[in-house]
Order: structure tokens, then sequence, then C-alpha cells
């Protein structure tokens, strides 16, 4: 319990490259998922994002594929669909199927080495390793991850991947009892610090030692300019609860509420954080009470998505010379 | 000092019906604003948001219209058009000017009287009296706010106008100190319960006294689903320094981060959460370093109006029938 993998119908492979400190992190749903994305921040790099759009035709995703490498390691994406068609997965065409992968990336060039990317070789090593176990901390799209970046990457702290689950129950009068998993897995490469109780546990450090404070130094005026596109935090949320395309979109929108509690700031110009958010449970609400369901689930995620954040820090030990705050 | 008005070039006015419980708040640009907008939560009630995308072609604003009365309320914009168009302001066309006034409601019939709504007179009435003042609390199109309300209006909250300010500081090497203010002006309807340093400060309260946790009873089984689209939050985040239209709208992204630190849930179904930005400062950011000026005018807007949402419960005082934290 308390990974993403709690939700039925969700596995998760990871592959990396420990010498260029990158890799991928694959959400299968060898079932398929009902998706929904919402972006924010003002530097993504994507791919498949376009046709989550609720007015689109496609209705269900086969994975949902995080990676590091920039925009480079998109290229991974390509090795997550070679595995789902030899495992005859995809959207129905009358010319075979069509595995459908959406795609996002976070910036890792600035730690291990800066040339060598997540490519399709390690994209499909990830899908075909895809298990109900859920590594955490330095592995995956995480392995590169860092936050605390407005003094530089070498005043940052090491990140990576994090996830936690949790049960909503929904007894409303006149029906059964629900009983639903929701589920997130975090990539944590965020540009701000990150706050546990109101308080600082991984971020931008002084050289003196502690924290430097992002929010604070930002109002009170600031070194140099950090460099756009370097930062980023993706997640997926996962849940067995029916959705439509648009009960997913909105509950990916409340999930980055997360990201506000555990992350400041957060959504800035220089990251591009996205949220997937996929159902495995079939039929999708129409009813009144169903916005009730949407609200609970995205409620629930919002909270799951700050604790995930968190593991994603406490997960992660030294590396690339940054220091985390894993031991061992 | 810690109001809207505190940011050069904003003037706020209101006008409120206290036998109905519902009111009209005017974000005044005598010069014009640059805006943009973000809109969360699904169950927004608007007008003219859809110019405030930075790809359409008017680039100013000279009003912000925030009205109770849900629906109904949107005719108090014609009122503040018709002010505007009396004082000669408005977008140049060969046949006159055209006063831009993007307006946004809540749902605040459930309180007061539910047969009367703010109309154009009301509206006339709240942008002719525009002034630096700026009053908080029951009134405005704050008259009729209500917090906490998964049980029910019986068992909220009153809630209403919050106001706060702050000033930025950015020293960059190369380059002239530059110094702004940022301002937010926040209508409070929220359905979630309000927070202060980690405790519900206002919201839904239980029959035996205290408050129930909205997000915990979600997560925990319900009673009853509330009615859609009768909450929302509403704020404007105004400041002096240069925003192009896109900025403006990455500006409104990042404040909505002050809702979900200080409103939990929040961006529910149930909510039609809205947030404009505009600046007053004249030209366009459009180096690398004027990222960092968005992140910080972003990081700093989300704090103030965290900040405006306290103030907006502790500066109500009870009224139809609802208990208020503002003694006298």
């Amino acid at each position: 319990m308390g990974a993403i993998t709690d939700v039925p119908g969700v596995l998760v492979g990871q592959a990396q490259d420990m010498d260029a400190l990158t890799g991928v992190t694959v959400v299968f749903l060898p079932e398929g998922g009902v998706g929904g994305v919402d972006l924010r921040g003002a530097s993504p790099g994507t791919r498949e994002t376009d046709l989550l759009d609720p007015a689109n035709q496609v209705q269900k995703v086969n994975a949902i594929t995080l990676c590091g490498g920039s925009a480079f390691g998109l290229a991974a994406a390509t090795g997550v669909v070679k595995y789902l068609r030899e495992q005859s997965l995809g959207f129905e065409t009358p010319f075979g199927k069509v595995p459908i992968v959406p795609a996002a990336v976070i910036f890792d060039l600035g730690i291990g080495r800066s040339d060598r990317f997540p490519d399709e070789l390690m994209g499909y090593q990830a899908a075909s390793q895809a298990s109900a176990k859920v590594l955490e901390g330095t592995v995956g799209a995480g392995t590169g991850g860092t936050v605390g970046k407005i003094l530089g990457s070498r005043q940052a702290m090491k990140s990576g991947v994090g996830t936690a689950s949790a049960t909503l129950n929904l007894s409303l009068p006149g029906r059964a009892p629900l009983r639903y998993t929701v589920g997130a897995l975090v990539v944590n490469n965020a540009f701000g610090d990150i706050y546990h109780e109101g308080r600082i546990v991984a971020g931008a450090r002084l050289e003196s030692g502690g924290f430097v404070n992002t929010s604070r130094l930002l109002r009170e005026g600031m070194a140099q300019p950090p460099s756009a596109g370097t930062n980023t935090v993706l997640a997926v949320i996962a849940t067995d609860a029916p959705l439509t395309k648009n009960a997913a979109k909105q509950l990916a929108v409340m999930a980055h509420d997360g990201y506000a509690r555990a992350i400041n700031p957060v959504h800035t110009m220089f990251d591009g954080d996205a949220i997937f958010a996929v159902s495995t449970g079939g039929l999708p609400p129409t009813s009144q009470m169903d916005l009730l369901l949407i609200t609970a689930l995205g409620s629930l995620a919002a909270e799951i998505v700050a604790e995930a954040i968190q593991r994603s820090v406490t997960m992660s030990s030294s590396s690339g010379g940054l220091p985390g705050l894993a031991t061992g």
C-alpha cells in the first residue's frame, strides 16, 4: 500500500542511466484508462497531450510516459509504443492497433551527463518491466530530479520519484456505498522549495548552510535569472472510480493544488508542470451526485500529490554532487 | 497600505443591497490595464473573458466587475459600461469608444433575498463611487459571500471581500533596481473551508459546534450532494509592473496557488473560481530576465491572495443568519 499501483489496473515500470543521471517512468494501464491532463507553468515538453482534450476522439490511453532528458527524452515514448504494439494494445483502427502514450519531460541536463538521454531502448525496457512495485527517489524519470534551483543547480538538492495512495468512501442517500482508490506518482524537478507543515524540508541552499527561501528571495531582490525550461514537476493520478475525459481533466486541475501546498513557488515561468489523470474504472458518471465524487477524488488527489512530493525528496539520496535527504 | 488600490492606477467602487445580501465590486482602471484571466473549477459565470485570450486583439481593459446574483448579476456590468462611456473611456473604434469590462459572478441566492440581483443601476453606482478606499467584509460583491457549504448554507459561515498588497524589489546585474507593487482583491464564496497556518478558521460547522473539516468529510463519506454552481472565489490581481497579456495570464495562473494554500478543497466541481490579473504598468517585458519578474510577481500574488482570503473571513460580521468572525 501507499503506491499508485494500489489502483487496480495500474502498473509502473522504470529504467535509468545512473551515469547520465536520467531515466524513464512508465505508468502502464494494461486494460487502458480514460485520460485527462492539466498543464501549468510556462515551459512544458509533451507529446500526445492534445488527444486528451475532451473534445477529441480517443477515449482511452494505454500508458503515460514520464521522462528525463528534456525534449530529447520524448524519444523514450517511441519505445513504450513499440512494446505496447507487441502486446497488441492500442486504439483500434482498420490497419491495426495504435498505442496511445501521452508523455511529458523534465529538464535534467544540468546533472550527470548532458549528452545522453532516455531513448527508445530505455522506454522499451521501462515498459516491459512494469509491475506493482514502485521504487522511489533517484530512479526512473526522477533519476536526475532536483529542487530549489534559484541559486543555480549547485545549490539545489536531490529529489526524484514519490508515490502515495488513499481510499475514498462515499455514502450517499439511496445509493450503495462507493469505495475507490486514488494513487499519485510524482517526478519532482521543481524550481521552488519543498514544504512540509509550513517549513522548507528541501530546496535552494545557502553556501553558509540552511535554506535561502526562494519565495522570499524573489520578493526581496534576486542575484541572477535562472534559465527557462530547466524545471518541472510531473504527476500521474490514477483511480478506479469511473470518469469521463472531462472528469479526468478536472481531477488533474484539482491535483495541482497539491503542488501549491507542497512547493513554493510553483507553476512558474521556469516550470512546465503537468498532471495526467487516468481512470481504470470504466463507465463514466452522469448525475449530479457524481460532481461530488469528482470533487472528493480531486480533494484527495491534491492531498496525496502533496504526500508524494514529500516522498520524492525524503526518498532521494545524494547523487550528482547534490545532497539528498535519504540515507544509505 | 494593504489594499489593491496601493497599485497606481487602480480604484475600487462597491455597491450593495443589504436586504437582498448581494452587491457589486468594480476594480476601475482609469488609464486602462493589460489583462489576463485564469478560470478553474467547473461552474464559472463570466462575460468578456474571451477577449483576454492573448491571441485576441484588445490589449487593455477599463474595469473588472465582480458581482453577486449568479448569472443575473452580470447585468451590473452594463451599468459599469454605461458609466465608462460617459467618461469617454474604452477601446477606440471609428464609431466611438467601447468600454472593455470583463466580469465574473458568485452565486449568493442562498442568503438574503433570492429575487433581487445586482443590476445596471447598482453597477453604475459602484463604478461612479470608485476611490482608493477599499471596504472589506460584507460589502460589494462579497455582501452575500459564504464559505464551508458542504452541509448546506445553514451550516456555512459569512465571508466577503478581502484585500492585500505587497511590494516587490528586484535587483538584477547590469540593470537598475525594479520596485513594483502587487495588490489583490478577493470575493470569497468558497465551497471549502478557509485555513490559516494549517488550521480551519472559517468553514462548514457541525451542529454540535466546531468545524466539520470538508476535505475529511469528502474522504470518509458524505451526507448529501451540494448543488453545482453555488460557490466560487473571485479575485483581481493588479500590479504596476509592465506585463503582456500572456504574462498577465500567467500571473493569474500562479495566483490560484494562493487559493490552494488558504482554501481546502478548492477548484471543485461546485466552484467557478476565476482570477483576473491586470497591469497598469505600460510596456511589456521581452527578455529572459522578465521571466523572473513574472515568476516573482506570481509568487507574491499567490501569497497576498492567501492573505486577502484570510481578511475576507476575519473582516466579515454575522449576517443573513450566518456567523462571521468580525465583531461589531
